[in-house]
């Protein structure tokens, strides 16, 4: 019997994520049932829950792939972009669920530690494009580099709220002009 | 028969604000059954509910009384207040279930509606506020005073949610500092 290729299992992975994330998207994290993840993805239970453990795995593994998107625009061009781009393109439905799970973080210690592995990498992206920006002479040297940082998250996570509940985004522009330039020189 | 007071019904009115804020801070806006809102009210359905019409009219009053406490305290010290006053001194469990039931507003009109009602008290006591402190000469002038209102709101957005979550408060103070500043001159 041939091995399926790895390109195949990658292809059926991502397969899966992209269905998922639009099933929670579209019915919240405790409306994705089964069988909504089976119709939107297009496969068996079997095949989804051979390539993550289970729901929670799941909903975890489509917001990785945020995360893992989000680091990158920050190492190159900081939050404050990846607060643009969220600005011109996001999915207030996809948002919406990430903050109905948010409560959980509270209560929940492996779900919190698995979130934060996932926030790992961006605030990570985070601290050393500051560090780089503060040495380029580019950032206010009077507030330090933790408070900077823990400035633009509050103001991302904000944002996030802001669009999450459905709130109008194009008024926010000069409003993330202010928080960009409250960490410069 | 006597007529009950109006006293008397403040006073229930309260009771049963109290008791159902807790209920849904334990248990979330789901979780908060009318069996549970009796034992932490203490009283029967047929008497809550002979004060409020349903489920979603208790919950807002609940956040109806927080609000006009916001509103008092921007009036008088501003938004920024608000949120040193959420550092000191905030529910998460509370806040949980303020943005678990947010996810509503985008899908539901009759509760985005009455949810607009109770943050336009806040909103309205910011612009007067604003606009004083414009007068006053405090606030920085190259920048409107809409734009400066939506950055504050972005930044109790974001106090919210992080909050909400769980995370820690302890070292918000300077980024609350950093977000009144850049309103200022």
């Amino acid at each position: 019997m041939p091995r399926v290729s790895q390109d195949r299992l990658d292809e059926r992975r991502r397969q899966i994520l992209a269905g998922a994330r639009a099933c929670f998207a579209r019915h919240g994290y405790e409306g994705a049932t089964v069988r909504r993840l089976e119709e939107e993805t297009g496969l068996s239970r079997g095949a989804i829950f051979h390539h993550f453990r289970d729901k929670d795995a799941l909903f975890l593994a489509a917001a990785e792939a945020d995360a893992v998107k989000m680091a990158a625009v920050v190492a190159e061009h900081g939050l404050v972009q990846v607060m643009r781009d969220l600005l011109l393109d996001s999915d207030p439905d996809w948002l919406g669920t990430q903050l109905e799970v948010s409560r959980r973080l509270r209560t929940d210690a492996d779900f919190r530690r698995a979130w934060a592995a996932r926030l790992a990498a961006i605030s990570t992206a985070s601290r050393l494009r500051l560090g780089r920006q503060r040495e380029a002479g580019v950032l206010r040297e009077d507030v330090d580099l933790p408070t900077l940082q823990r400035f633009l998250a509050l103001a991302l996570d904000g944002l996030v709220m802001h669009l999450a509940m459905g709130m109008p985004a194009d008024d926010l522009d000069p409003v993330l002009d202010l928080v960009e330039e409250a960490v410069r020189r």
